[in-house]
């Protein structure tokens, strides 16, 4: 039995709540369980300088944590003087997820920012966040094309993503903070709407795991992304 | 008339909510109208070090803004490496206004770090944060005193805190942002539920103001912070 | 008694003078009793990025402290990495002040920065740098005259600032480190010439303070003020 | 056809030299191909402050490049203030591969470092650091129990790392940095001298990548990783 | 002729003034020419970590200039995060040439630190740093015998230094700010006041010097330091 | 008798390899005994911004330790933020001593980067660092002649360089670490092929010492350079 009492393949409760930030061009508030992310996409009129003269425009994430989002109270990370590296790793996974469903050329020389900001954790930010981040980036680029800025829909497919892991020695889908702390093994799988792999990070703790083991964590993956796709098709409605 | 269709006497609508995040000592959502900031207080076994040793506590306070708080998104300032000086100069105001309504010594070697997250800005974000932020404190004293770690109250007053300004001439109570960005003279008071002055700051934008002026912007502001800790009595009941 | 043995509304011994650094396009060394600043101007030939292209220039302020100013030496701030938020807070005031009395059209494109570099500290060194920066800033702006970069006088008026506050229970002018010290209530006003206010920052330490002592501050600073300015008339005739 | 003329399930040429650092208590340069990595092994007295009174030790990693390690010399990460994400992703890959095959309790409350310096880079850098990482850790266990500062071996098992890719529509084991550009799908895979699974990294450039497509990736890394276990079985001989 | 028209062995007009700063346990305005230079000594009750439990005192330098010590304004380097290679160099050298003439011993634990900080700059401030940090130094190693913290001197000797530089073909003594720039070579000399050598740094501007050159560079600064020590024994008499 | 046996104008074995890094324009692993540091030349298109337009191009090093190049292992500069004082002074004698041999007008608007990275540590480090760092400039130069990228030759003579010291009150050159660290003076002299000096760096550790010392020193010096160049001569040949 999971401390939650969920079934193995079960998520938490998920909700996608939209439009929630007064002055965003596209905002979502995620929650899966008590895991509560503000997810913000602000369009910026210039692309980064790499991308000068290419034409093509660029989406990219930022994501930190309410000091008190935690049982503990974590110092924030502006008196550390840069961002943790566990916070840059969790922003580049996240702007990359989204990249892979967006045709960055149609965008043209304009960044999107997707802020994504855990109010409440309670494990699997990451995959909360991404999951809530394209539904502000859908929302953003909704934002777009209701002003002529676009002509075709860069937006090509879904992305969502779940953590899987195995607990108690049984693989289990969307782990919580207490289910995730005493896991053998941790991964997360960002997937897209058709059901491309676009992210796998699977990590031992402890003891290494099996081909085996992995591919059932893979599976309950495939199964959550699907739930939490059918959700961000609602939310957009 | 004023942009929002106020009196020159007449707050935004406030609310303040308790008991919104999950695992903080105390924690309030305070709304000034469109300006909305997350409050929580975090209890810490450990006083500061310059406390070591005196049998005294302490109250100290951090405030920060979501990126796409604002109209424009503004960058966070952990990619900066330092607090700019007006997040300083906020965080510091708040900490001493609520301290001067605290035994510090009832506490005992402890700290309490009050946390002032602004969700959305429409001005008066700092006097949003010492009206809910007061509350927070309220409601972790109260968790402490229901585990016996305190014999009396350390709480010895309401504090509350309000902007006012003269704008198109006239003055007026609980600017937003609109009101703030013209106004000629801009101020904050800070002052407890017994009418005792904490802090008076005063800025003449342009222009310098006249004493005439300055007494009816006290006037306002001590008509407004009484509503202010009405609001707060029938919050914390 | 004041611990000076001065009476309440008695200014310590003030001096200005000017033209004491060499190559400074204003300079004036201002001593408060035994707080000494130094300020110099520097005409720079560019204003800020954010006035590019408005025709209008700027006026800041740089506010530091040589380590051995004070009675036990306080470390260098290039140690730690940033300037304090005292610091912050204390260069913007000073800023905030002097542009109070300059039409910053006038200056065109251009930049003055005054740097405050107090030698030795004893209470006050705020009040003395933007009493001391006013004279620098004066002589910079004959420098630019007497060189025809200007046509009108951009200084429209005198502005200087004291401290006051209530020390044994008694309302008293320009505090001195031991008075400051001890004050229940501790105040700086910024008042023009023609004495329209500026800036006015009341404060309590510990005990909050009543309407009508603030008053008899306020009284105080008038006066105080108006014996700088005379002071300043003398030093730039 | 690879660039490099290699069969799709050809490693680069790689060796691995022990003892080239005269101070290190085990040290390794390791080559894959032209991907040059000089490790070191750094045993310190004391375990990081978390594991104080604990019983046990710890293993981490720190990673750099040479600025002239590459095509276009790269800024020393010294003068931008701090380590790279990429930087701090890196380290944190390879010390928790090394520590999965580490008992650390058997080590005492010591530290060791495992330092991998590129000198030249051709793609693979961070499973080339893994692989020669555990030949330095190796030499360190043992340069400490022929001291007798362990009784056991608190070597558990082998670990090396070796990347996949999809490139020119065609699974492909070890890419060099001219393969690796062009890739599709670039994963990375960590695994034990038993088979175990550690970590699993794959990420999709640009398109999404299929579940067939991974598991492939997957059968050639356990092939590539069983030939590396095999060359450490040699250098440590 | 000399641009300052003296003669090729002549100093600049010397001055040392002490007791300058009211807090400072020694202190000396010390001028060369225009090149004035505030010298504090602060006494610190602790040495440096590395000296703990071996019954060694210390001796450290800070050097800073004040913004406008210059022809421009410099920028503060507390803004670059950081003391720069030059301001490092030339503290390092001012601490390591005060301690040759210094019995660390005799100290005891404690830390004396010497603040140069340069009001105004025309060349040569750190040989002006060095001879007159020697007499804040001397001051206040006076100071401590005189309260019996000290048993014996542990001053000694004199140091004082000087620069001198090959300019316009004509080996000179004391470099101003206008020789400094044009000359071929430029050197400091840190002597004892009995003759002893203590640092030497010579340094080509272009064009490498002679031996023969060097020789005579050596001579004049002989000479120059014999007087300099002549008017620090005048100054602390 | 030296710890090292040699003779006291007797060099350590010193061996210039060429070529060593794949990608560098130029480099040299040089080894003065047990000291070796790796030097690559790398020729990039902008000079810095202060040439801009003047014609003039520029020669600058970079100087860094790997942490295990020394009998301890020594902390990245990276986790401190900034490059320590000493590195600074190293890279910044490293490139003055470059530029001296160099005609920065016949580089045109160009910037070549020497990187000094100690492969590992025993004394000279930074005398190894610039003898070596001529080799990577050599062939840097030689590889934009061969490009037809100038038109003269821009490298005008040898320069290279040694330590010298009093150990055990004898002169002795080339000092290893062991005797550095218990040499009562140590001196570093930077000399071209024609026996010009550039750079003098004489400290007195502990007793000041003598000209003749000095005189001696130098000698050794230009002994031990002349034999340096040499081998210089047959590596570049």
């Amino acid at each position: 039995m999971r401390p939650s009492r969920r079934a193995p393949d079960e998520l938490r409760k998920v909700s996608l709540e939209r439009g929630v930030a007064r002055y965003a061009e596209g905002s979502c508030l995620v929650k899966f369980g008590e895991t509560h992310v503000l997810c913000t996409a602000s369009l910026e009129e210039r692309a980064p300088p790499w991308l000068r003269n290419s034409g093509k425009g660029w989406v990219t994430a930022e994501y930190s944590m309410l000091p008190r989002a935690t049982h503990e109270r974590t110092r924030r990370e502006v008196t550390s003087g840069k961002p943790s590296g566990r916070t840059q790793e969790i922003q580049r996974l996240i702007g990359r997820s989204l990249r892979s469903v967006v045709d960055l050329t149609s965008i043209g020389e304009k960044q999107i920012v997707i802020d994504c900001d855990v109010l409440q954790a309670d494990g699997g930010t990451r995959t909360a966040a991404i999951t809530g981040g394209w539904v502000a980036l859908h929302d953003c680029i909704q934002w777009m094309r209701s002003r002529s800025m676009l002509t075709g829909n860069p937006l090509k497919d879904h992305v969502a993503a779940v953590s899987c892991g195995i607990a108690g020695g049984q693989p289990v889908l969307d782990l919580d903070y207490a289910e995730d702390n005493g896991a053998e093994t941790d991964a997360n799988f960002v997937i897209t709407g058709s059901g491309g792999l676009v992210e796998i990070q699977g990590t031992a703790e402890g003891k290494p795991f099996s081909e085996e083991e992995f591919l059932s964590l893979l599976r309950l993956a495939k199964g959550g992304v699907a739930q939490l796709v059918e959700l961000q098709k609602l939310a957009v409605m």
